[in-house]
């Protein structure tokens, strides 16, 4: 069995978005499976003294906006750039753990509807309520899930997945590593490909 | 007459070099010429409070480094990562600049050269003297460019080249702008061709 792609993303990260809409398609033409790992880029660029994109400085800013729309039109994804951004994703990364204990399927079904609520329909996802809709609208019970996104067990889980990534390394998002060897952003999908076709190069 | 592309770059960046390898011979496939900006990224820099990939943090330095030549191979182009880096560059971008205003080709197979010499050949090129060196090899006068580098005129055209790329939001390099639209980054190849080939996407 080969060895599955780990994914490490925020929710609230343009790049990730669009990788997240071809990597599960891409691996599986090469008979991967695609682990993902939804973490918090603010804890991580606070550990290495970076920032977001768009709040480092106004040029950069201007450009990435722009750049995050032309690279999905070139992608053939939807995007509409968030009116909120950036903004806190820790209530949809723990639902996203705590649904993944119960139903590994529907968890991923869960990530894809928060990136698309977010870069397409325009809703904040940092409001948990946000994320409980999302996850009725899957048919799951907000209850259930609210309690699980409220669970130590759940937080601590959170905690860990970010803690593991600053100590591999990770950076910014998206980060793919496949086995054992890193390929940042969404623009490297074609180096993906032709690493997962040829083993390396 | 198609409106020429800009370039925007600096002899130490290494995706600047690489795409440097591309960028002429894609342009021509639609008819279109290149206009080549050598500047100075430290400047850049420091006015926008950015920094080079490879001095913001270890994580980032160690992927960036890994990411210089395993993107060279994917493109097909040689790449060994200079000792001396990041390194200063104006005596070859005025050696440039110099050279353009007497033979552009000429300038043109120059500042090749440069690049080679520093991302294959491992040269110091922030040394007058491996500039000098580099034009001797073109048959260039070693007399006439030196006093050409050191002239008040040459000086003065690579200051307002960095003033000018300031002030149109360049903030790093690559750097390039076709008919009013900026593209950031090496691996923004298959964009950059996407829009040459359909005018806009």
């Amino acid at each position: 069995m080969k060895e599955a792609i780990d994914f490490w993303f925020d929710f609230s990260s343009p790049y990730s978005y669009l990788l997240s809409e071809k990597i599960d398609d891409l691996a599986a033409r090469f008979g991967r499976k695609v682990r993902w790992h939804p973490i918090l880029l603010g804890i991580i660029f606070k550990a290495t003294g970076s920032a977001p994109l768009t709040l480092q400085f106004p040029a950069k800013t201007a450009y990435s906006v722009l750049d995050f729309q032309r690279s999905a039109r070139f992608m053939g994804i939807p995007y509409r750039h968030p009116d909120q951004f950036p903004l806190a994703t820790q209530h949809a990364a723990r639902a996203y753990y705590w649904l993944h204990g119960h139903d590994c399927a529907l968890a991923r079904r869960f990530a894809h509807a928060v990136f698309r609520a977010l870069f397409v329909d325009n809703i904040d996802v940092s409001a948990p309520a946000a994320v409980l809709d999302i996850a009725a609208g899957l048919g799951i019970d907000r209850g259930e899930i609210e309690a699980g996104m409220q669970s130590p067990e759940i937080k601590a889980r959170l905690k860990q997945e970010v803690d593991h990534a600053l100590a591999i390394g990770v950076f910014g998002g998206p980060y793919v590593v496949i086995d054992g060897h890193p390929f940042f952003g969404a623009d490297r999908l074609p180096q993906i490909e032709k690493w997962l076709e040829t083993g390396g190069f």
